[in-house]
This record gives C-alpha cells, structure tokens and sequence, in this order.
C-alpha cells in the first residue's frame, strides 16, 4: 500500500508467564516472540504496510517458530537467516498485577548477535520507504553495530529516511556506552522515537532539544501514560494516551512507534497519526505479551470511530 | 415457587477464548452456552423459577452438552427436542480487554431455525406465569417466526402475560426486517425490556413511549453502565448500574432480563426490582462467558445486603 | 528446490478437544488448521517444498488466522483469498482414546465454497511442477467442481501433471456423488492416492485397477496400519506402516501424501518414497491436529537414520 | 425406555489430577463427580434409562455442582437433598501412568453419611424396576446402613428386584465390619455384581459361590483386565476384557456395573449383556475421571458394530 | 539476619479456582498453600528471617506438599510433624471478581488439630525472638489450645514476646467462643495485630483499648482497604494502603502481619514498618491464592523507592 | 537414614513442553528442574537420604525457584550459592510421542560454570558417605573442571568413596575432550554408573572393562529398556528393565542412579539395588520432566510388592 519498511535486530523466543503469579513463584510459560523492531514489523505488517526484517537467528526449533510467527503476520523474512553459529536469544518474563516485570535475557552468544554488513542485500534497503532501526542492535557486538552503521549509509546514500529509537537496554551495555552509540547514530537518522525515560540517559533537559540538536527532523516523545507529543522544532503536537486497562505494558512503545510510523507512511497529519500511534499503543497493552495485542487498520478505524463493543 | 416462564429461541454451544488474547490471536477455547432465550432461563432457573425452555438442537454431542447444561440448572428441557435436520448452532467469539469484541455465529441452517408452531406443546404455554420471547427468534427463519407468532396466539388465549426484547442482531437481518418484525410482534407484548441501543432501530426518540404506543404496558431501557429505568407511562423509575469491573460484558442484558423478570414473578415493586436486575446483571459480567456469573437468589441477597467479601 | 506444487480446496478453522474427554464432554479446546489440501501443503512446505494453496476463505479473525498459520509454514498464499461472502468454514472434533472419533462439519454457507474458475491464476498452474486435487472441493459446490475441472484443464494443457486422493466425505455428498466426481475427474490425473476405505466406494474389487483403468498411471493405496502400497500395474511396491502410538490419527492419509509426493518430487523410487511416506504420516499421528506432528527432512532422515531419542 | 433403576449413597465431588504427575507432585486439579452408585446412575441414564438416585449432598457450591452433574446426565434427583448439616464429601485423587493411584477422601462428617430412611420416598422405590445398593453405604454411617436395610424392606415388599456391589473401601471400615455387611445384606438380594478383588475379603474359594449361598441368584464377577463372567449356580457365561489403553481405571466396575444392568433391563441374554458392559467399562477407562468416558447407546452401539474410527 | 519466629497452626491445601468463574461453576482449580500462621512464616521467610512452623499434618501427598512447600521458602519445618491419625486439612475457594467469596474447609479430624504440647520442642521456643499465634488455633480442638497455651507459658517464662492475630473464623466457632479465647489469651500477648472486622467480635469502640486494656503493649488493626494503624496506647500512626488492583484479597491480613513483624524485628520504627506492611500487603493481593504475591525484600524495597516497571 | 551424599553440577530451570506438540510447534511450557547431578540429589532426598547439593545458580528468579524445588524436596542446599557473576543455566525441551525429543541449552556463561574449589566446604565433603560426580561438571568450564579435582582429592582424603556418571552431552564438548575427562577422573572413583551409549564415547568393546581397568571397583552398565547390569570385574549381576510406558523418557539414567545409591548405601546386595533401580527409573519416565516421577520409598515398595492399583 505504501512503500516498504526495513528494520534490523534480534527478534528472541519470550517464555511469558501464564497467570499473574510473578517469574519467582510461576509455573506456566506461553512462548511468544519479542524484540523491539520485532514488534515495529509485525506492527506495521498488521496495519497492512510491507515490512522487511533482516538479520540472523538459531538454525533451531525456537528459531523456526519465530520465521513462522513473523512470516505469519506478513513480515518480509527472506532476507532474515537461520545460522548454525549461536542458538535463537530467548527472554523469560512475567507480567504481574501491580508488581515489577522481571525480565531475564538469554542473548549472550545468541545468533543475531553474530549478523554482519554482509547479511544486508543492498536493493532492500535502497528500494525502502524507511529504514528503522534501535539502539539495542548497536549494543548487541561489535559486528551487529558495524551492521547498523552499513545500513545507516545504504540509507542515506539511496535517499531512504530513517527512524530510530534509542530503546535502551541497561542490562546489554552501561550508559556512557549507550551515549555513545546514540552520538554516532542520531547524525544518521531524520526521526526519533524515543521513550522518555530511554531519553534521561542523555539528557534531563528537553529530550526533543538533544535530539533535534543532532540532526533529527523530527522527534516523538513517548511518555507512557501520560502520552506522546512530537515536534520538528518549530512546532510541539501532543497527544493524550488513551485510557486502557493495562494487561502487559511490555511493548508498548514498539506499538506506538508502529502506529506511529504507519500513519507517517499514509502521509496523516502530526495530530493524526500520534492519535492512531496511542491506539496502537492501547491495544497492545491490553493483551498478554507484545505481539497479541497489535491490531490491524480496521480494528483501529473502528476504535476511532468510537464504535460500539460488539457487533453482531 | 412461583408460576413458570417459558421461553423460546436459538441456544447455541460458544466457543470462547480461554485468556485475554483477541480472537484473530487465541489458540485456546472454552465451551460454553449461549444465546439469548436460554439465558434468561438458566438465569431465572438459577434464581429458583420453574424455567420451560422450548426449541430444537442437532442430535449432536455439542447439542447434548447444551442440554446437559441446561437440564443441569434446572431449565425444563422436556420441550427441547434433539433433531436431525441440521447441526446444533455455534458462535465463536472473544472477551478482549478495552477492545471490541469480535463474535461469528455459525447458525445458518441449524437446526433451531426449523422450529415450527407444531413442535410447541400447548399446555406448557397455557399453564406459564409468562411468556418470554426476543426478536431473534423471529429473525432466524420463517417457521421460527411462524412459531413466535403462534405462541402469542397461545399466550393471549390464555390470558398468559407476554415478555419481549428485541435484542437485535444485524448478522440475522437488516433494520427493516427488525421494524417490520417488532410492529407485528410488540403488540402482543405486555412487557418490554430493550437494550438503549436496540431501541435505536425503531426511534431516536423516546424508546418506552414507541413501545408503550404499540401496546405494552410496561417498558424496561437497559443503558449499560448507565443503569436502567422502566416506566408504565405514568411513573418512571430509574436505577443505576452496579458498580462492576468488566470481565465480559456479553449477556448483561439477559442477565438483567432475568433477575428483572424474577423479581417481577416475585411481586417486587418497580425500585426493588431494578435494583435485584442490576445486581444480576453486576455479577454476570464479572465472569466469563454469558452464564457462568449468574447467582443464584442466595448470593443476590448477600450483594444486597453488603455482607463482607468472605464468610469463612 | 524442486518446482512448486499448486493445490486447491477448504482449510477450516479446527476446535479439537484439548484432553482425553469425548466431545459429548469436552470443555476445553484449542484451534488449529484443517482441511485435506491444506495438510498436504503445509506438509510439503514442512519439507522443504514450494508449495501454492488456492481457494478461498471469510474476512474474518478465523481466516486470518488460517492465512497467518499457512503463511507461516511457508505455504504460498498469494492467490489465497479472504472473501465477505460468507464465513471462514470450521469443524469441531475430538481425538478421544480407543473410541470412535466425533466431527461436526460447520462449512455449508461458508466462503471456501464460493470460489470460482476466476478465481486461479492461471500462470500459478501452468508453471506448477504438480497439481495435486481432492474429491472434496469437488463436493463442496457446483462452482468449486468447476473450479477443479478449470484446473484440470489448465494443468493439462501446460503438461502439468496431476494428483488426486478421493477423500471422500460421506457428510458432503452420497456414494453416487462421490462416483460421478471420480469418474468424471480420474481421467485426467497421473497420480492417485486413495485410502484403501475410500476407494471402497467405487469397487470392492482391487483398489489400483480401478483407477488405472481410468487412466491413472501411478496409484498409491494407503491401508492405515497396515502401510501402503503403489502400483503402475506392472510392478508393486509395498511398504510396512512405521510403528506408532497413536495421538490424534485423523490426517495420516494427507500426511503420508505429503512425504509421496515430496518424494516423488525429489524423484525417490518407489520404496525409498513410500518408506518417507510413512514415516512423514508416523510423525503425524504423534501429534493432536492435523498439522503438528507433520515434520521438515531433518527430523524425517533422522528418524530414517534410526538416531538415538535425545541429541544432547 | 425400560423401568427405573433406584440408587442410593454419597456421591461427592472428585479433585482429580490435570495431568501425569502423582498427587504429591500434581498442582492442577479438575472438578470432576465420583461416588460408586452416582457412577451406575449416571451410566444408566447416559445409556437411556431412567435412574433416580436418592441420599443427601451439603447445600454448598460443590453440592450445587454436583447436582447439576447428576441431573444435567439426565438423572432423577428429585429425592436427592442439599442439607446444611455438613459437607459435601470430598476426595482427592490421581490417574499416574503405570504407578498405584493416590485416593484422599474428606468424607467423615459430610452430609451423605446423615442420610436416614425418612428421606426415602416410598413410592420411588416401589415403582422401580430394580433397587441397586453398594456396600459403601452401609459402611458410611449407622443411619446410612439402616437407610440400605429400609429400602431393602420396602423393595422386597414392592416385589422391586435388587442389585448389589460389595465396593469395598477399606478406609471407610475393616474386613470384619465388611463381612458384617455382606452377611446382613446379600440375603435381600437378587444379583450381585463383584469386583474379584472385592470378593477377596469374604472368601478366597470361589466368590460366585458366596453369594449364592447367601441368597443371590445371579452372580456377575468382574476381573480387570481379564474381563467378567456370571452364573447363576448352573451355567457360568464368560466374557473376555475389550482391549483398551488405560487413560483412568478407576470406576470400572461401576461402569461395567451400569453396562450389566442396563443390558438385563433391556433383556439382554447373558452373553450379549457381559459384552456390553465390557464395552462400556471399556470406553469409561479411556477418558479422565469416572464420568467422562461414559458412553450413549449410540456409541456402544457403533463400538460393538467395530465401526471404523471417524464418520465425516 | 534476625531472631527466629515461631509460629503454630493449622496449614492445609488449598483448592482454589483457576479463572474468575465462581465456585459453583469453577471447573479448574490450582492446588496452593493456605492457613493463616503458614502465611506469616512463609511470609517472613521471604523477607529473610528464620521462621520456625510447629504444628502436625497428615501423612499424606498433600501433607508431603505442604512440607515442600514450606520448607522450600526456606520455613524451618524440623519441628512440623506428619502423624498418621488424620488427614492434612483442606479448602476449597475461589477468588471471583466482585463478588463474595465462597470458601469451604475440609478440616474436621485433620491432624492438625491433634496438635498436642508434647509436640513442642521448648529450645525453639526458647531460644525464639517472637512467638506468633492466632486465634484459630486455640479454636481447632481442645489440644490445640492446651498447645497454645503451654506455648505461651514457655515463652513467658523465657522472656520470649508474644504477638496474636485473633483471625476469627466463624464457622469454627461461635462469638461467644471467641470471646472466651481472647479473654484468656491476650493477656499474654505483646503485640496483637487484628483486622477491624475481627475486632469488632469483642468490641464495637475502640478496638485498640479493648486490646491494651488486656495487656497488650502494642495494638495494630489493620482495615483493608484504608490501611491500618499502631498504637502503644500513646501515640497513634497511622499508614493508608497501597494503591492496589486486587487479584484475590484473601491472605492481605497475614502478608500485612509478615511484613509488620519483618519491620519490628529489624527494629524500624512505626511509621515505616507500617509502610512495609501496607507494601507487603498489596504485594500480596496481587496474585491468586495467599502465597504467590508475597515478595522478597529486594521487591519491597524497589516498590517503596518507586522503581520503574521493568529493568532491561 | 545413612550417611550423607555430596554431588556437585549445574542445576537448571527446564522449560517442559505441555503437551505432545514437538518444540518447534508447542506454545504452552511448564518450568521444571533439570540436571543430572540435581536429579541424584532429588531422587536420593525423596528416598529419604541426606543429600547435599554443591555448586552455583543466578541470584535471580529462577534460581530461586531452583533452590526452593530442591530444598523443598529436602535436598540439603545450604552449600548451594547464588551469585551475581552470570544466570541461571537454562534449557528448553520437548517429550514428543515416538520421535526424536529436541533439546536446547542456555547454559553458557551461566553462574554454574564460576563454581570454583573454594566453593566447596571441605567438611560436608569429608562427612559424607559417598560423593557423587558426573562428566557434564567438568565439561562445563576450567573451573568447574577444577572443583571436580579438588572434591576428588578431599573425598580420597577423608577415605569417601566416590561415584561416578559419564553423562555424556556432546553439546558441551567433543568426544576426544569425554575421553580425556574420563581418563583424568575415572582412576579416582570407586562406583561408576554408565548408560551404555554414553560409555561407546570411551570404548565399542565392553563398557565395564574399560572403567574397571582404570581403577573403578564396581560398574554398573545402564541399557534403556534392556535394563541394567552391573559388576565388580568377577561376578555379573543383571537386571530387566520394569515394564513401563514411557512419559518422558529424560532423566531415567539419573533417576535409576539414586535408586541403585540408595540401595548400596542401605547395604542391599546387587540384584536388590538394580531391582529398585529399575523401579525407581521406571517410575521417573511415567511422569513428565525429570523430578515429577521420582517416588519416595513407600511406592518403591509397594510397587515392588506388587500391590495393587488403588487403595481405598
Ligand atoms: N498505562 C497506559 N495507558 C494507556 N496508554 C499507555 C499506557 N502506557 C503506555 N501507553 C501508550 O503507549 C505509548 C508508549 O508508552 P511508553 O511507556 O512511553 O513507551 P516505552 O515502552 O517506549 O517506554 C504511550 O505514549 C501511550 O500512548
Ligand atoms: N459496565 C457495566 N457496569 C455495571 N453494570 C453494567 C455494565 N454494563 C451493563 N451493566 C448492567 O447490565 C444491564 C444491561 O446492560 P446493557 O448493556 O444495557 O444490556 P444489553 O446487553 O441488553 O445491551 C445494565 O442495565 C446494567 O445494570
Ligand atoms: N496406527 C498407525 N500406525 C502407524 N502408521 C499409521 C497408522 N495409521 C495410519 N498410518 C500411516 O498413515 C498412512 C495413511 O493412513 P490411512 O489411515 O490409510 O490414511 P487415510 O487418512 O487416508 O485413511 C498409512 O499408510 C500409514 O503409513
Ligand atoms: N485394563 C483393562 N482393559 C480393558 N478392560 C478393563 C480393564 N480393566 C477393567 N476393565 C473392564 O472393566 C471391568 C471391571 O473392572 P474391575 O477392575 O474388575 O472393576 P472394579 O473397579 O469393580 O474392580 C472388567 O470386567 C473389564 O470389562
Ligand atoms: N483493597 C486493598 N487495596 C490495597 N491494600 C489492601 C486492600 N485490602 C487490604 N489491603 C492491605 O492489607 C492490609 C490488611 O487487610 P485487611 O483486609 O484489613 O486484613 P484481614 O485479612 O486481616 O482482614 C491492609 O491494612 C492494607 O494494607
Ligand atoms: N523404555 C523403558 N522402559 C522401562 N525402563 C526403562 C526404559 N528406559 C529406561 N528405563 C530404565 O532406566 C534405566 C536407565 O535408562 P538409560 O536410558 O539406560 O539411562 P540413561 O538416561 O543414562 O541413558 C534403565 O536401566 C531402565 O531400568
């Protein structure tokens, strides 16, 4: 419908817990699939954009269920490879009431990390509409990072946009190394996303200033329950989050972003698409795991509309 | 306890996702009972009415579990006959968090829709305290409708006294037929309740007046969460909605039906009698699908009287 | 690997009891994926085979989740298409223990058997290496018989060869029915595999004959736990059933038409095809649904291997 | 169809373990109905008879349940009472593959045991066609045991035949008290239907001769896996097992139980009756629990036909 | 890290339902822990203190899992013996959404209540820093209150201080009972914790007084959804609840009393132990059944600095 | 009972596939305990040994489960550390019906692999009456290779006799680095127990020459369903496997190792210990994962004395 969108990362088998008993006390997993750019695809694919997904994954059974999950949902996944070189990332994590998310990875050696320039077929990324990118996959290793890099430059010399959201993970690398990474990389991008906790580890100022400083077009600043607002420096558009019952909170800002950036891609207005991105965002929250919860363009349309619960 | 109801219409086996995962995402189902008629039966059964319920299943395992269920809350099923004409009607829907709900009714060909008037054993009627009947038995085919109509015929000649809700369903028939249906129905019709919504169909004006205008003299708005009222043209009186966390909102109406009609069987006045229908209707929705949260007389009494949360 | 294989029919939405209990007293279900052209597509997508699934299927959470499912298993679903004019087809059934197995169809009505000549395009034929048919589309309607007959000729035409199982269905059509379609359709197959009840419904006398007789060059006779045989009509060639406990054993046939005709795809001789065969269908009734159990080669030439239980 | 079968005794609500772990490991539990006479009962009246079954329940929500169960089966609970005077009874219990079953019950005190012959509706049980009673009872309480000796009174009075299961429970008493029962009991009545094991506590010779002396004229002996025979003093009839994967042994006999007598309410020569009731306790031990497997005539009737496996 | 806590009681097995349906329509249930001084030891021990549970069980699986249980939160259990003169008591309960609670208890001749003084070994009572008992206890059986009793007598003599929890459970015993209890126990307690509902068994004032009058040094009443308050009958703190969505309110009390006595015991003054125990307490409620939702201090810790929802 | 057993590995959270869907098709997991060393400890703590588990797990939620499911079972675990260096080990597998179960490890970089020799506190090693090790420990890191050598060394010290399993997992290493392993290790143990693929890594001749000839006193050879031998270099004492249906078949090697230690360490002879050996193994592989179906030794008993199913 609109041109294609290429992301790039470590998408990883989530064993999310079944009930509200928290990870130390469950003994019921769902397996479910995550990861940040993971969830902006499958989220884009949903909403009926063609979205590409590059990068490596174990040549095992969870490897295997993730191709099928993303494929399932329309992601693009030929250019995404299964390696012999590591096994498939795995995260476990519970969704509690009321109570901390525990979250633990088990990424070290896992397959994405190993992707590198050479996984990257050029004319994807030339013949995109955007590229969107995190900074997770720089903190990954030293290959995945050059990876980001190689296709930040594919990009620009091809004229493609680019998005990024800072997605900061603390557990991967320490702050000052998140700090480099995104003084390297914002240079390179004309939109960012960005949580606004993600965005403290930067600056307590006006996180939009820091980014727009760099070079960045246009920043969207997501704020959780209070909402999101974006600018391109001249002018601030806000949106209030929509009200939800919270189910699991995980992913909302990959929902958003989704959202976000569907509507950038169908050319809404700023008030527009922030309004479609907080109902991404809302839907998403209200299902278990990051992935359930993200809703095509009719259930969308039809939240907008304000029509009624059930038809029938 | 109190003269019997006998009602009449489509019961079908539901099959309802078994966790908060919209239906285009669930993998896991829960059979359950469902359709309107048989709600307010199991409800007024498990209030402690005699409840006739009258109709056809397939001779088929989920139309005996359906039997099952309703024989086991006490619903006189001696009426409801097991035929081989078409399979046991089916619906498979879901119970999202903050999110539309999404229902799909496999009941085309049935075997409920080939009820005709010969199938209805006159004394059964002739011998009820009421008659309760919805437009969507009208709606399901010809000789359905041709047996509703019969019913009435039975009902008057009795001098029994006739209940009708109009629950429409826009799958089964267009707003016209709707109309045409309720202007040949209402008129046979003592007491309605509907649906604020269900009223829509005939008028944007007032709903109680264009039912009250066609012959009933008693009319019962369900607004959702805004409560309901019922009037006999004269005196209105009105009741709020208790206050509930929603758990499945499906079958509120029915549930409220049930504990209004029960009340009403009990010679409760107006005020006390929307006040048990609320409470009713409170409980139904804090429980999956459309009959698990139906109390029985027992528990309504001990909402009434705030008892504590737990007596032990 | 090998050239692509086009097929034809009605996937459903599947809602299989979830323990041991009968249908006449299951509770909990799961859904998956059912349908006999569909298994053998997912079967040799599994396996490493382009494989094309035509037809139709609702716009509805239901089809979507069949397309997500297919989709995601490799099958190519391009020319798969989710039609408003009537609902996703569904069955509900049970796998019990030692007792006969209870299915209840609910497709009449539904979008699959609205699909029409118009509907196939022609080049995903014509550059088939395979059209593999069953007599089920040909049951399902006038318009999916035509559907087939197009097919048939299209295939014909591009020297495409053709397979075909009988599947007979006795809920969708008589014995008579189910003659005319075979004596009208067998003539322009290459390939029959037919379980050795189906063929019972043409000829008491030998199954291959039968359909040699017609014109079929190759047919293959699947006998459950007895194995299988095929014939040219010169040589024959059998083969033992793989031991198994048996999980759920509806979908044996198709899964063991998979391994065939993957193969024969492959260009296995006989005893090397038929010994896969009934590994691939081992495998399948291993496993609750149709589509579970059914393996890629890897797990296949292990089991063939004889290796060891556990790689660790 | 045929007369009506009266039973008597505790039927109490069954924890029963979710999957293959053993109670001391189990954390998932399904509510499911137990208690030897309430399994007969149920049996009967799946396979058409007309069963009322008397005694008393705890007017408590598994009470409740249990009810629902029982008269949901299409069992006559008419006479059955909800009393506040204690509990309904309780048990606990596992079906662990190849490993002796773990059985908790929580039955001392319950409402069952306060059962007293003025609960007993003469007329019920004068116009039965055959009394059924266990020796359960009789162990439960004095005034249970003197509730079994008033039925047998009024039973022999009405000319009403009657059967009899020893059922054995050696926690509820000890062999001695056992014997007592048999010894007090038998002399009243007409067959007698035995486990083998069960037999084992008044006599290590042969057990069909026990109980004729004692007045029985028709002996039914059930052995496992090695099937049945009965005799009444003159010619033996003997029955082998129906081949069956074990899913849950428990209730067998009952099974068979309900098989036997409804086969000699029907009529049934002694040999087609033993074969029906192996196929029923057959199809019982195939599913979970003591109800779940208990299967209509229809599906006995398709078993002893050797149906193939699906009907589609 | 600090003094050990003894406790007595009765724990048992708790059947509590697996989704919101009520009791009486609840088909799944999850077997947990249950009993309110169980609650508190596992309750600290979480928290890092030793606790020590006195008391019998049954020799049976569910006693064995109850053992595990305990013992694995890291409960001392050595003194905690398995007899064979009953079974390990039992509930069943459901936690519905907005609706009363219905609860069940299988625990008359459980061997808990043959809980004797000889049972006790006085070196860990001795060498304890508190005693922790509760009304229930002395309610069970006339050994049980002699236990209590003699309990007291060593901790007296030893210096060894007191805290009581009356927890009224009125289908043990009758007001009047209760009365007597408190009247022989409370004077000498130390510190009594009580609900404001239990309270109100002794008095409709002040509920504090009633308590002080008796010899209590320290009085905390706790009163759900308000919070709760302390007082050495000098000054008063008060502590409102921790905003909280409730999963299953049963247990808060005893979570409450766990993490007041965790503060008391490392000596935080009232403000803050209060705070803790509100934190503890809506920790708690969280999760289905007693036990799951009680967190370790690293989770109160992060919820009282106001930790982000997920660290990554 | 007997003296005390010290072992020493990684222990890991298992995530159990729910049911017979294979890993690369399942959604639904149960966390369990798994590691072959932990899976002695339970066993042995079950049959009521004292068993004292060395080594490391993550400070985080799943080893905390870990620790309270092995202290639970009364598996001395004071010895057990949780440190911050790395996470618990992790492994995701499936127990699919007749097909190669799949199995992956998360275990590298876990804190298993820091245990080092200062770990090991030298008086619960000298104590003991036996010390029991495995191949996997030394496989898993240089330091852990370490631990192994100096526990050797303590044990030679103290005169403890030493135990030993190969347990092969070529995952870990390749088989040059087993034989190395072996060759260091084997001359100090007295007792090696073998599964007989796992000894082919070292030798095609006879398993048994091979470890007595590097200094073993006794070998025991373990051979699936064949059963188990062992031997002191002269006399041969075999032993059939019980007969069994096969759950999970994982974990039988290790659970037939605390049987056949039980037994020695109560001193039973040869053909004693491997009897309940192979009833202990075969009560393992009836349950699901490696723990569920360890018995404690009442059902050994029972099942050796051949008594019946149910007692009740
Ligand atoms: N509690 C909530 N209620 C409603 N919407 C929410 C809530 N939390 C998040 N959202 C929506 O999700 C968006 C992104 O959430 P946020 O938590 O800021 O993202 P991130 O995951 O990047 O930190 C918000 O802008 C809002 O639209
Ligand atoms: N969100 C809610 N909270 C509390 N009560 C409700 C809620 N929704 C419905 N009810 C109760 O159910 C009754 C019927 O609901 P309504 O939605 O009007 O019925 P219908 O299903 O016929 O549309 C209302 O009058 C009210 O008492
Ligand atoms: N009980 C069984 N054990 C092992 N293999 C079986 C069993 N049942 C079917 N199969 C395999 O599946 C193949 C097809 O089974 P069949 O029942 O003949 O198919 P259909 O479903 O077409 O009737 C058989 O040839 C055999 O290889
Ligand atoms: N393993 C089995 N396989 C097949 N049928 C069985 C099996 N066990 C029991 N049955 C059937 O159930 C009947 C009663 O079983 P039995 O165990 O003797 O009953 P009880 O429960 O009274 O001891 C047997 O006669 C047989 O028909
Ligand atoms: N609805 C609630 N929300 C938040 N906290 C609660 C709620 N209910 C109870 N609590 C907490 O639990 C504590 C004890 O609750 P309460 O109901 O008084 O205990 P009890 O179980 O002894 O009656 C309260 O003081 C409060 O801190
Ligand atoms: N299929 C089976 N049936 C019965 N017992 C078995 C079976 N498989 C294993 N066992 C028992 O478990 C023991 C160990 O099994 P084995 O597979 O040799 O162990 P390992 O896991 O070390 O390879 C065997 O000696 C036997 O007693």
């Amino acid at each position: 419908m609109t041109g294609s969108i290429v992301t790039l990362g470590e998408v990883m088998a989530l064993f999310l817990t079944a009930d509200a008993r928290p990870l130390g006390m469950a003994t019921d997993f769902r397996l479910d699939v995550a990861g940040a750019e993971a969830t902006v695809a499958i989220g884009l694919a949903r909403l009926g954009h063609h979205a590409v997904y590059l990068g490596r994954l174990g040549d095992d059974p969870l490897g295997a269920q993730i191709v099928r999950t993303m494929r399932g949902h329309g992601v693009d996944v030929t250019g995404l490879q299964l390696v012999p070189d590591g096994p498939t990332g795995l995260l476990v994590r519970d969704a509690p009431v009321d109570r901390p998310i525990s979250v633990r990875y088990y990424r070290s050696g896992s397959a994405a990390g190993t992707v590198c320039p050479d996984d990257i077929p050029p004319p994807l990324v030339e013949s995109a509409a955007l590229v969107h990118l995190t900074g997770i996959t720089s903190a990954l290793s030293d290959s995945a990072h050059a990876t980001v890099l190689h296709v930040l430059r594919l990009a620009r010399e091809a004229g493609v946009l680019v998005s990024f959201d800072p997605n900061v993970r603390l557990t991967l690398a320490p702050p000052t190394r998140w700090r480099a990474i995104f003084e390297e990389v914002v240079p390179w991008c004309d939109i960012v996303l960005t949580g606004a906790d993600d965005a403290r580890v930067v600056t307590d100022g006006d996180p939009a200033a820091w980014f727009l400083d760099r070079g960045a077009k246009t920043v969207v600043v997501k704020d959780g329950a209070k909402g999101a607002y974006e600018t391109d420096g001249t002018t601030v558009t806000q949106a209030p989050a929509r009200q939800a019952v919270v189910v699991d909170p995980v992913g909302a800002g990959d929902a958003f972003a989704a959202g976000w950036l569907g509507g950038w891609l169908r050319g809404l207005p700023p008030e527009q698409r922030l309004r479609e991105a907080c109902v991404v965002a809302a839907l998403a929250i209200g299902a278990p795991g990051d992935i359930a919860g993200l809703p095509d363009d009719r259930v969308v349309q039809a939240v907008l509309a304000g029509e009624g619960d059930v038809t029938r």
